[in-house]
């Protein structure tokens, strides 16, 4: 409600201080989770005032590219690597969406299937099995297993070899997160779907492409299918 | 440089305004292009200070749901709807990923030819080959030229129907579309691939999925080619 006079950060800073944080963070090689230095040492450092620098820490945090904790300080995100993202701002799906993006996958992921039966090394498709493993140990909690379940597609998505595609699996995938997974805890065979899933690794990992192809198309539709019956329900 | 205490804007209120201005852009159905109410009304309609307000409103900046116009105000952006966006953080992108952009291509957009032939209203077509019209008046201008070519790629995807398959287009084209207009610019055949696209709408118009599939995934090989050989030069 004040009317205080504040200091006007001119965009131009704003971007350059934005733009410096994000070189300091490539050129030290910082990985996600480690922390940048405090916001006096980059003040100094970038020769801003330190309300100019929170803004623009606060502008990286909200393209998802640092992690501000507070009483800790700010760590580089995971995110910050990628080139495709899910809006923030976004509004909650609606039906209509959710077939979409399930049809998106449809296109998109017996293809990749496809392409790690091929592509993949045999250390990738122990990870593979390995979160296969941890969904076949959670088959009774709701969550955990879900998420193995989706960490399962999101894997496999990234051994086909194609950073964009991968990235783009993974944004559908957090765009209907939310909706799927009520929707499968209600109505989804767990048991049914855990052994389609070992069944698509053991085509990939016998390097038989056109089977894993054909697996993961006929699951995705079983998706679909389930989440078509949960909308009219 | 300076360390004048400022106003500490809890992590909480920020989100909350964040949202606050979603909900009114969204509940009073404001468009694209559209202007919000001054920063002033704003603040005294959330019952914020005028500095966390402009906080709130650079973040939606920052994620491309609004424009903040030097002296003129605050406006809607088209971006807010959408659900996929790309890392306004992202590196430049190198060959490799240049590559993988244009084979994401590959799998997506002879789907979405084929879909379009068999989805898009008469109208949506027409607005497809006004499209066209305007590139092949183009043709010895380059920035409109790459342009209005892009403009009937994006067009197409949208026509096919499945708007989270339209919105991954759109980020692979803006992902890479710098490159590539650098690079269709020095090396493309821009007669061959204005009379390719008009066969691509010719099979679209004329119902023929098959064949606009066919053409898509032709033309886009030969996207592929231009860029391999630019990468190699």
């Amino acid at each position: 409600m004040s009317a205080t006079p504040q200091p006007v950060v001119r965009r131009g800073l704003l971007d350059e201080v934005t733009d410096r944080i994000l070189a300091h963070i490539r050129d030290q090689g910082l990985r996600p989770g480690d922390r940048l230095p405090s916001n006096r040492a980059l003040s100094e450092r970038f020769l801003v005032a330190t309300p100019t620098l929170r803004e623009a820490l606060r502008r990286l945090e909200a393209t998802g590219a640092v992690e501000m904790r507070h009483g800790s300080g700010v760590y580089v995100r995971a995110d910050l690597s990628r080139l495709i993202m899910i809006n923030p701002n976004r509004l909650r799906l609606d039906g209509a969406a959710l077939l979409d993006l399930l049809e998106a996958r449809e296109l998109i992921e017996p293809h990749l299937a496809e392409a790690a039966a091929r592509n993949a090394s045999d250390a990738q498709l122990d990870e593979l099995a390995a979160n296969l493993d941890r969904a076949g140990r959670a088959l009774d909690e709701d969550a955990a297993l879900h998420t193995a379940n989706m960490n399962f597609h999101r894997t496999l998505g990234r051994l086909a070899g194609n950073r964009a595609l991968a990235q783009v699996l993974d944004s559908l995938i957090d765009l209907h997160d939310q909706e799927q997974r009520h929707i499968l805890t209600l109505y989804a065979d767990r048991d049914h779907d855990h052994h389609v899933h070992l069944a698509i690794l053991a085509a990939v990992r016998g390097r038989m492409p056109v089977k894993a192809r054909r697996l993961m198309t006929e699951h995705l539709r079983d998706v679909r299918d389930v989440v078509i019956r949960a909308l009219e329900a």
